[in-house]
């Protein structure tokens, strides 16, 4: 069949026929690819920037693709929930089976390191026409949602961000006088596809949010801040202006993007690092320390997500659907066939909020 | 009554007679001052050092002290638990009375800033005879630490900071395969009396514990690691040999000493900042905020302690005093009057961990 | 303005003009109501059968109504979020102001008693054309669902009742292998509006959901049951068959009908008591409390929500109608004009899961 | 060795040599007991009225005792803690290994029931001489406490009741408005060791604590509650001066003791069942779930406790020896020596709270 496949550690991809005998197991069952996303972690591994990325057992070339979604062309015996015609999402991230969290179903906390990751590192992935699969790893998409549906693995990442975020601060009370979050404020630096759904997902907990770049919004950006009542903050206009962070997500991996903003934090509040990046450097002093203690400030990194992530993300993108329309669609600013995929996975398509490739 | 008083943002502190008529008022006790201790923060008063202290309104002067422990002598209407000659410890911080963490006895997190501290802002301290408080923030002690209680204010704020951590950390399955903590490993930067609460404390939940500081440990450190089974490690002879650290404390405030360790953390680990200081400087590059991202690693500052800490502290206090014998007593290096107070207070006694005034 | 009320403690109703002033004060909003819900504490206050409703102050007869869902027609000065045209629901319970949980927020968990409930007790309801109340009470809500958020209020006690379960199983792993809830099975006591909440928002857990009765099912319950991928249970032919439940949610009230269920309930599961009736009794034994310590049982008694649940509830209906379609506006059986509300507001119509009337 | 030992389904027992040939594998140690406790689940062995006993796989006969004490004798390869010399407690459940609560070291939450207890099933207790163990199930008990450390196992489950009680009522703020539990108020009913233990456990944490029995108290009983400022309550004489309970802790097992003090339950109160009993039958009815319905009340069946737990008893018992002095040593009412241990397991000395087998 058709799939995208990278040889780790060089340059390039192909689009090629991969000659794979998949029988479908017990408890398993085949997915037609419809779409797969592209993110920064595929044109990094195309782009050999990721000394992470290594191919499956008994390969020697990575079939690519982490987001995806699809529909359930057979199913094996011993099957419990789907069935054929299904939507699904397949989870990323399979654990190590040893250590405490992979084996209760939390491998986005693997201890070892020794899970593996669909299109990135020991697992093909899923840019190829179809898959098979443990229906374990496969989360169920209403039908309703089958044009956006692409968008659940990136959002399963940030659920599980704000899970944490939520968790953590409840080592005090955190929520406002009604009992809501209406009085708190978020601060989301960097206004790409993972900015965006934390910004949705803040202010679907009520927060005030604000977006930050280093620029002013493209027209995307400023239809996505507007629709769903969050503040588009050129930074390099100042951000004096704004109310104290209640929160402060950084998307950018940036350390000069964020820990300038740092002064801004409240009382209690917290710093969730998501971006990876590399050659940025900052300056942090003691009266920084001091300040985070002193207001007992707390910083999270937080990566990947588990199959609860990706249920509740696909909860999520259903309600924001009803709610907001079309505005997930608007998200998806380009699409392209796997032959054309070259284009989208070497280069940044200008504009992009999301790429993706349709099967 | 003789008192130790400073004017607040002038050097210098006076040990003199003071007027204060207190009246014991409902709900309240006169408390008779056995021992206060010294610490870094009534030096920095003394010297001039911090900007935030202030006297109690309508005070030209502040009485200094926070540390404190002492015995009912007269005890108020409505007063429901304490009787005359109970040993008692006062909380230090009382809550603004508007936020919501302080309308739930949660002091420690409040929000406002608008919290008065006895001895360091707002509220004269506890270096005095006697003081008239409110029996709500007197924690009962039992008879057999009263050699001892005096620790209880600075061991409260690392209670705090552990009751964080543990339940930050429920993010994921912390504990080891047995359900406790043995197979954890826990880093103390810093050995003065917070570095060895924390050691204490650590170890006492199962932890290894390493005690690191830039040099080799004092007699009186040296019995204490030994003592409670920890390591000390001069971190000047290098720290490759340390098993990678669950948890990291700073209690020494300079980001020079714990940035260069954090490399050593392991997956999902947490670091605790708890030291305050000025002046030190330190280079954080995106490299570091990527595997902090990719590691799943919190960092938490903590600060201050309310009511519910102090008890524990007490109860901690009691446990080891059966189990380590005079342990905590060889932690009192130096007992002065009030009237040699000032040696103690302008300058710290060689090889000290704990100094205290003997009332 | 016409409104619907009754005189405390004397059976009957009224549709009737009332003369109320209120002026929209500071941070309120006059809301003009479209929809308003009646369930059984409606009923029974009509009937006289609950002995705590009583009228506002001032006031000797109390205008019914606590399921509301409206337009804001007027904003007052210091509003925040809300503009004229939004929809709105507003929370049902009013604090006490003193006890901890009001204070911030949780009056859901009021400790004193003193709170007041619109259309219930100490405050007037919604069953009138329009209404007052402070932006803080109101929950926005998005106009893709104008049509259902009349079920806003009913919903928002199944989400407080599950988020204290999901609170309570916390005290050990609960979750499947895979991290969800797939493995888990609930039964579902009582298949009016409640228990389809119960079993819609258990199924979004991924529970497998037993709808009980002692009946077979209504066609709209059929209808629902099979939509949402529930069984329906006829409990007179047996409910041997079953799996061990991890949940029993009752919402009838009935101790015989949910007391026999019980040693089907599986290791360290939960029973959820959610229903209130009078004159049911049944036997218990000391083995059936053997059963519940050696098995780690718990039972949690759940009652009311605060405005977090509302805000939540707003989002799951608005998921649901995106992945349900109508499923939701056939729960919707009956729709009167206030006119006619008499009839059912006395006697519950033949097939009911909901009755509302249309403003 | 000398062992007791038991056949299981047959009343009786016998104090034998037993030819066990333990080597000392990897990860392990040998253990001289020095005591063993007795309680209700012995006797019941004993007495053959507990159908769930079973020897260990390949043996006919089942050595007794799972409240132990003893003394590491040699020390397996790869141990890592444990040293020949040191005291330690050994915990009683071992995991079915299939589970994730045992997967994690939560066996006290064993969902398959294929666990095995050391002296009551599945595997040989501890009334023996000495006996082989992995280390990763002996908690190290300080010298300080090898007089009363037989009391770790009973008190373990005291200590995980109260965690999970404590997790539980986390629901809602139930600390009071100084942030710890002086403001709520407990009835313990039963006042064996294990009500004694709740008592003392609970006024720790600071609760008013009421010890309930259908009698007025032994001596020991009334010696025990003054000490620890509880209140002794001869329910025969009334109980309507009591204020409302925040927790009620049955340990009879007797519905008919603790269902009729249900109506002096508090709002969001909590009731545990930790007694086992056959043969008492009680009453209830439709106004005692609307009830724990409309005041948010909790149950919690709890059993057993996980090696966390033994180490917080250790901890608890260490304290309560530096604060109570002698207090714990009285509650050993009993000792005798293996040869005559007949009479304590066949018969409950008058006035006992616990007895004991010195080895």
């Amino acid at each position: 069949m058709k799939a995208i496949v990278v040889k780790p550690h060089q340059p390039g991809m192909e689009v090629k026929d991969v000659n794979i005998e998949e029988k479908v197991g017990k408890g398993q069952v085949l997915v037609k690819t419809l779409y797969t996303g592209v993110c920064g972690t595929d044109r990094g591994i195309v782009g050999n920037k990721l000394s992470f990325t290594r191919p499956q057992e008994g390969w020697s070339e990575l079939i690519l693709g982490h987001e995806a979604f699809g529909q359930v062309k057979e199913v094996g015996e011993g099957v419990k929930e789907l069935r054929k015609g299904d939507y699904v999402v397949p989870v990323v991230r399979r654990g190590c089976g040893v250590c405490l969290n992979c084996k209760i179903g939390k491998q986005d906390f693997c201890e070892t390191g020794n899970f593996v990751e669909a299109g990135i590192r020991g697992k093909n992935g899923f840019m190829r026409e179809e898959f098979v699969d443990d229906e374990i790893y496969l989360v169920k998409v209403p039908e309703a949602i089958k044009d956006i549906a692409v968008l659940t693995e990136p959002l399963s990442n940030v659920v599980k961000a704000i899970e944490e975020v939520m968790h953590i601060q409840q080592r005090m009370v955190w929520n406002c006088e009604d009992g809501a979050y209406d009085c708190r404020n978020a601060y989301v630096v960097g206004t790409g596809p993972i900015g965006t759904f934390f910004s949705l997902l803040l202010r679907t907990y009520g927060f005030n949010v604000y977006m930050l770049n280093r620029r002013d919004p493209s027209p995307a950006e400023e239809y996505v801040s507007t629709r769903i009542e969050a503040e588009f903050v050129n930074t390099t206009k100042g951000v004096d202006h704004l109310p104290k962070a209640d929160i402060i997500v950084d998307t950018s991996g940036f350390p000069s993007a964020f820990v300038p903003l740092m002064h801004k934090m409240n009382k209690n509040s917290i710093l969730v690092l998501f971006g990876t990046q590399t050659g940025d450097k900052v300056q942090i002093d003691a009266d920084l320390v001091t300040f985070m203690v002193e207001n007992n400030i707390a910083v999270v990194g937080s990566v990947n997500a588990n199959k609860w992530h990706f249920k509740s993300a696909v909860n999520y993108l259903t309600m924001w659907k009803e709610k907001y329309g079309d505005l997930l669609n608007r998200m998806i600013t380009t699409v392209v066939t796997p032959e054309n995929a070259k284009e989208i996975l070497e280069n940044k398509p200008k504009g992009e909020i999301k790429s993706v490739i349709k099967w």
